[in-house]
């Protein structure tokens, strides 16, 4: 593998010295950019595309070519462990994510095989190898899944949910059903995820988009529990180098200080949160990732700036911060803007460093 | 006005001792039930029955006659004070509410009257002064209006969001605009809530449904400050007793202190806020509201009787304790488990009074 030019979205991760903060953007790779609506049409669908390992590489590499971003994420997405599950993932238009084999009764939960990442996720692990190819060494490559109860509420409910209906009423009413499926999707994640890293990942985030839907009690019990036994599981160090690891609960801001006793090497922040408070409870045990709000994308670059400025004032000096997003960057967000939040960070954070 | 036979709910609102803890549900009356759903039937459209003192007092009433409920609350709807300003409010099928005449401009906002709640409003008034005859003093009630943040977004997004990108981009860019769009609101709310409790509103609640998607910073500026403005202009007392003010701001579980400073008397919660925690966190200052997921009605009675019975220990003894589901009862929910719920509050709880 070629040498990594650029290391200082690891070494932030890990709480070590750089010259400039870091940034990336959650769904740097998406719909904003018309280069990435180009290969969509190309590949046909969604999912056609995730599982072309050439076009995967491609939209990866496409907001890279922008803006000097100081990391690459794999394009994948997170309904593709349940997928190979065999619950038969599709996207309707207009509907979002759709499960045409939902899990509802025990004997669902049973059946559910834990995929061989290698073999139904090849796909994935073909794509992580064609990226680290591609990028040859010059900014690192994140690898990532779903969490177990984010996954368990599409897995349930067959698709997105408002309500959250039909995979709260199993917790509830069988919490033993409901363990056993978080315990099957946590050993899927932990093996996807090292089969990420073996392939070339060099740091990957969890993401539980869902885990903030939960009771302080019921996140414990079934959200962090389970990303805590896939940290347990994960490979920390790879190609003689740490793998950091990312925990972004949206929506978790009032569980900072449980997610950082997990012992992951970072927590991902939304814009709910305040960055110098949440710094101040979770001390040095771990880096924080965030949080300008996404929506202040649609605003002028001299605003987006501005923004810019009072975040990384929030965090203050020192190491250990990872600009980025508090969540995906919106699909009508003008690409000028983009790049205008990138080049503020690594001119403005200058000051903030060394 | 009949005498007031069931003030255990003001009283906690106050902070003053109860028998039991006192218990309502937001959207109590809603279409989970079949005889809301046949009123609504008749009424025509939603603003229809909004619109029509008669019917609104029916469902008012129509949860009260199945449970022991502890407070009625004013049928109606957070989007009639910007329908009074011109807006023209309606609600497409499928899509929820519309703004026919969003305010998007300089112009849109100058134009923007102060509705006179007797005369564009007065439909709401005359259900009030329905309700309270009705009620004839079993219960008292509650009246209600959106925060002008959340008020805010419909105005200029012309009806929900997702992203927020119109209403966060003036925000962002024309934060002079924004604060005369919310200044404007304010004093209509205020002139709004002060009419309701003329009317016979015995308690008022601010619904801040969208504070939440701010940042700790713009929430301050945006939302807290415009709540903090109407809360200074409102009647405190009517009838010879004091008029308790509650505060809800949903996903607003990091700023509770700052909420208790405006001076209001209970702070409402959802469910993903520990009640101990809170309760520590605001001293003596303010009664919390809350908190129980919505929804666990979606489970088995005995599941029900069992999170009644975490909720009430997690908020302990003594007074200041209204309970309340999290955000609104689901329109799926079976009336049956929300009355096992209605009655496990009031048994369980006897154990923490007195």
């Amino acid at each position: 593998m070629a040498e990594l030019k650029n290391d200082r979205f690891l070494r932030a991760l890990l709480r070590e010295p750089v010259d400039i903060t870091p940034v990336w953007m959650m769904r740097q790779a998406g719909r904003y950019l018309p280069e990435y609506r180009a290969t969509r049409e190309r590949a046909g669908s969604f999912m056609d595309l995730c599982m072309n390992p050439d076009l995967a590489c491609e939209v990866t590499l496409q907001p890279l070519e922008r803006y000097p971003l100081d990391a690459a994420i794999l394009f994948s997405d997170i309904l593709t462990v349940p997928d190979a599950m065999g619950l038969k993932l599709r996207f309707a238009t207009g509907e979002g994510p759709i499960f045409d084999k939902p899990v509802r009764t025990a004997a669902d939960v049973e059946a559910l095989p834990i995929p061989d990442p290698e073999h139904e996720l090849k796909y994935v692990m073909d794509a992580v190898r064609t990226i680290r190819k591609a990028l040859d060494g010059s900014v690192p490559l994140i690898g990532f899944s779903g969490s177990p109860w984010t996954l368990a509420t599409y897995m349930v409910e067959g698709g997105s949910s408002k309500e959250y209906g039909k995979v709260k009423g199993m917790m509830f009413d069988r919490p033993d059903l409901m363990h056993r499926l978080l315990d099957t999707t946590a050993r899927a994640v932990t093996e996807y995820l090292n089969a990420q890293i073996a392939a070339g990942a060099q740091a990957v985030q969890i993401f539980d988009t869902w885990g903030g839907m939960l009771t302080p009690r019921d996140y414990r019990e079934f959200s962090l529990r389970y990303m805590q036994q896939i940290v347990d599981g994960l490979t920390r160090e790879s190609e003689g180098r740490k793998v950091p690891v990312i925990l972004f609960t949206k929506g978790g801001g009032q569980w900072l200080e449980a997610m950082a006793d997990t012992g992951v090497d970072a927590l991902g922040l939304d814009w709910t949160t305040d960055l110098s408070e949440a710094r101040r409870r979770v001390g040095n045990r771990v880096a924080l990732q965030g949080n300008m709000d996404p929506t202040v994308l649609y605003a002028s670059p001299q605003r987006i700036r501005a923004e810019v400025a009072a975040v990384l004032a929030s965090y203050g000096k020192g190491e250990g911060h990872v600009f980025n997003l508090g969540h995906g960057i919106h699909q009508h967000i003008d690409p000028a803007n983009a790049g205008a939040f990138i080049d503020a960070v690594h001119e403005l954070s200058l000051a903030y460093h060394g």
